[in-house]
């Protein structure tokens, strides 16, 4: 015996990431970034109550964390407005979406998506050997009347939508992602991950009732709130659906000092305000310099900009090589059309301003 | 439509939770318990210098872990003589075995395991539809012979077994377990969890070469290191198992902090040092405990003590829930004949004051 008995879906599967962390680029290069903009994270930081909060838990961390997560759930059912049946916290959205898709996904069962949507989504549908049917983007924006129309001609049990967009930015009002929910067929849930949602106009979020059955919405204290590293996630669902998760999910999977981080972080509103007040600021400092070197910022609904440069892939990831080796850790669409672009995080001033000062010598040499 | 359409699998699986956390006790009986001696987390906490590193973490939470855990599973790998192409790093064992048994196990694949042995374990074998095979204890002790023999019956793909085990905090010698490993069907994978092996009796753990292909072994840093709200376990087999993982987990699952503070406190050998000795304290006091309320401790490996009552399982549940009652939380076994026990967590000297305090009251109520 040399291997263990894979289930052939396991052995079938490819060893492919989702995504190379930004600490894998380090170790290869030799050096550390100089400027973090490539994974939307939040350089703003989460709040010093976060911060306080977690420090104060780390001596009691012998402790297993609540498995029901009972007082973040109530805390966010609060916010939100609903029950805390209504809400299912895990490990980021990236480990919602894992226990989502296999609660739903068997081999062969189609799933709807966009052509360069997010990999990671992707990474769990192939995972539990669903078949991946791909729109394409429509203007820099996904386009929910396409997919729900891919959804009903494959009889999808599962379709993503993130609104606003990751990697493009783009983003539909709430009122017009209610509309379009009427084409979705029957018998087929939309995963709509509104992971960006904080820093994105009012009227972005979907307005629902909480009980509709069609929709699971997905939100991160990851982004806005600037926890990535605490992995804390959460969805708002029918209870129904919200329960089911029980069924399958890691029940002592959460970190005890991120549930405590991330109930101090939701109560720090003024906090949030601030973020989102440096978000605007960064994104037209972004914009700033992407015209000044005689490229097109997107227009952004999120926490990242995404700048066309103007030609085809090969040339965004000439850029984008060229400022990682200038130690700016940027990154870029993976499909075509939209991989004409790079996609840099909104970050401080000082952050930016490295960005500005390796971005020239990177056009150049990718032109050149 | 009122519900999604759940694979047939998910559909039919029950929503029993493995555990019931304490907090959920807690809530229900309106009170916080006077000593949480239940889930075998260490009440001597983590070493000074886990807090100190989390602490100092915190203010980083904004950035996500590294995906790839390099640091901690070069550490773990120095620590353990094999290569870091050996070590998995995933939320706790917990994770880590659902992560397992999602390569290995699909709908009617056998597994084999023991009549009472890790619940959560069996929740994921369920989750993935496998069919469970129980072989029971003997003297307290699970018998590999007898789980071996039942893989080889059953054409099982996995058996676990648990060394020390829990919740009877019984042990084999490691050589013993290598030796029948000999008796391991072809095709079988043995999923070691060894996550009380730091306070086991030198020679517990299973002396092995790293590339033997017949076991994977889950160490933690829950129990022993103290940092169970942390959510850090790791394995350590072959490197084409190893690497298998790389196919279903989380890759940005770990927390940040949790991934730092492992690393120091793996570091931190006069702090387990420590600990090792606090344990061996609190189980001889356990011992005496239970001696002078005339029930019998069971020899232990663990950082918990198996108090046998002396009768069935209706009255050691009695006992617990008069302990429970008067706000001490203990566990006890699931399954005849091991119920007839309840099991305690090594505590602070304050903490099994409380336990001392309690128990006779306990057992009296438990008679009358």
């Amino acid at each position: 015996m040399t291997d263990p008995r894979y289930t052939p879906l396991a052995a079938a599967l490819p060893s492919t990431v989702p995504f190379v962390g930004p600490e894998t680029q380090e170790r290869a290069r030799g050096a550390a970034f100089r400027a973090r903009l490539g994974a939307n994270e939040s350089l703003f930081g989460p709040s010093p109550k976060a911060i306080a909060a977690i420090e104060a838990a780390a001596r009691d961390i012998w402790m297993y964390g609540d498995p029901e997560n009972h007082d973040l759930r109530a805390a966010l059912a609060e916010a939100h407005g609903v029950t805390p049946a209504h809400v299912v916290v895990g490990e980021g959205i990236d480990g919602l979406l894992g226990y989502l898709v296999r609660l739903l996904v068997e081999p062969g069962d189609a799933v709807v998506t966009s052509e360069g949507a997010y990999p990671t989504f992707n990474f769990h549908v192939a995972g539990f050997g669903g078949v991946l049917h791909k729109v394409p983007y429509r203007d820099d924006r996904e386009d929910p009347s396409a997919l729900f129309a891919k959804a009903a001609e494959t009889g999808a049990k599962l379709v993503y939508l993130a609104n606003p967009d990751n990697p493009m930015g783009s983003w539909h009002s709430g009122a017009d992602i209610a509309a379009a929910l009427d084409r979705l067929p029957e018998g087929c849930l939309l995963a709509l991950d509104e992971a960006y949602v904080e820093c994105a106009p009012e009227g972005t979020a979907l307005p629902i009732d909480p009980d509709d059955p069609r929709v699971i919405r997905f939100r991160t204290f990851s982004k806005v709130h600037g926890m990535a590293g605490a992995r804390v996630g959460y969805a708002l669902a029918a209870p129904g659906l919200a329960s089911a998760f029980n069924k399958v999910r890691n029940h002592f999977g959460m970190n005890r000092c991120a549930q405590i981080g991330a109930l101090a972080a939701l109560a720090d509103t003024d906090w949030l305000d601030h973020v989102r007040g440096e978000i605007a600021r960064a994104r037209d400092t972004i914009a700033g310099i992407a015209r000044e070197n005689g490229l097109t910022p997107l227009p952004s609904a999120t926490n990242f900009v995404t700048i066309d440069c103007g030609s085809d892939g090969a040339f965004a990831k000439a850029v984008l090589d060229n400022l990682v080796a200038q130690g700016v850790f940027v990154r870029m669409p993976f499909a075509a059309p939209q991989n004409r672009c790079i996609r840099v995080s909104c970050g401080r001033p000082e952050d930016l301003a490295i960005f500005a000062e390796a971005l020239p010598q990177a056009l150049a040499r990718a032109r050149g």
